[in-house]
């Protein structure tokens, strides 16, 4: 699959090397995110967050290249050619450009399995996949800043969010531990926390949520999650209340 | 995780057996799945499809057992017991009641992984993932029926599968060959077929997309995908055009 391949120039350009190869500074992995500008807080953030929080939580070193979606700067054939879909976040990695969180992070389970992110039996890892993608496609998808503006409705994302919650909720009375699978962290608590910072967005009444609640406090309280939220990127601007 | 096995009774259930355990008929996988009624036609078709794909193509036998949405046959205590999404499809395997379209299929080839439904090469996983996920997550959720009849607006359904068909024609024509990666049959065709169906409900043109449109016609003459189709299901009645 050569043509899967970026081409000389896009790894030049990713990696800042000029023709001769020489590269400055060293490579590393770079996470192309969107900016953290007051417009850009609601958009896909949710999808950069999960990516830093597995690298942090593997302690694989990155560093994060803002993409300005105010600007349009996901509009550019540059990175359109690397991301089709125009969305953040894409991960430069192993000199290839991923797309996808999902993808992204069992491309990271599978390539740096250590610390996991899943459990090891089938049926528990289907379990913690199944909580996945109950955030990661009957949720956020649904409240995400171009669908809410699309309905111009203004409860859409509390809506969607509260029923998805319900749901998951009911899940976790039955997975739970500490964490959303028993007592480990798993890819479920990877996705959990940015969609409760959602969920508080659009006013989501979560004392409906114990579970839910309990788990994203305690998982907010370790230092691969705390580091990954949105106020700690290098690019985010100073916003009271957020 | 013993409280995430199935209660004795649950089990019993599931498997026609009386409590002397004796079974009739033997056990078999059995999918749940939405009853082919005209107004089920159009809801959560493709995830029930997608399952039905994977296991055509793995040869795995299974029974189904239609769960009528519009009998409201998937609000009763006892489904919701095995789903608390009170979502199709739910596929009881290996003594398990496993949920989550994209959860179950990476359950079958983690546990059936012949013949392949995903690459060897970790890159080559990551990018049929992102194909699953520019579906599972970025179209489908957000063109499902409830979210359409939410929505109240006419053009919605094609208006965002329109959107995400413009990105996955891009991303096929760097990946694909006789199908969406390469030239073997992976997930992202076993979800690429059912979205094709639902574009052609909501009036999308389809002549937008050549590869898509060649993938599927292609995908549409095997056995394991044609034996899969809503048409050839035991619960489908006659129905014009459909």
């Amino acid at each position: 699959m050569e043509k899967e391949d970026l081409t000389k120039e896009q790894l030049r350009t990713l990696q800042n090397c000029d023709e001769s190869g020489l590269r400055t500074p060293p490579p590393r992995l770079e996470l192309l995110t969107s900016s953290m500008t007051p417009h850009i807080q609601r958009t896909n953030r949710n999808k950069n967050w999960r990516v830093r929080t597995a690298l942090n939580f593997k302690g694989i070193e990155y560093d994060t290249r803002p993409v300005n979606l105010k600007k349009g700067e996901h509009n550019t054939p540059e990175y359109e050619n690397l991301n089709p879909l125009k969305l953040v976040p894409t991960l430069i990695i192993d000199g290839q450009a991923l797309t996808q969180s999902v993808a992204i992070l069992e491309y990271l389970e599978e390539t740096r399995p250590e610390p996991a992110l899943l459990p090891k039996n089938p049926i528990d890892r289907a379990k913690v996949r199944a909580i996945v993608q109950s955030i990661a496609s009957d949720i956020q998808p649904i409240q995400n800043l171009r669908v809410v503006k699309h309905s111009k409705q203004d409860d859409w994302g509390n809506y969607w969010i509260t029923s998805g919650f319900r749901a998951i909720e009911k899940h976790l009375k039955e997975t739970s531990g500490d964490y959303c699978f028993g007592d480990s962290i798993t890819l479920a608590d990877v996705f959990l926390v940015p969609q409760v910072y959602n969920a508080n967005r659009y006013q989501v009444d979560l004392t409906e949520f114990p579970i839910i609640q309990k788990i994203n406090a305690r998982l907010n309280e370790l230092q691969a999650f705390r580091d990954a939220h949105p106020s700690n990127q290098i690019d985010c601007p100073l916003i009271p209340g957020v």
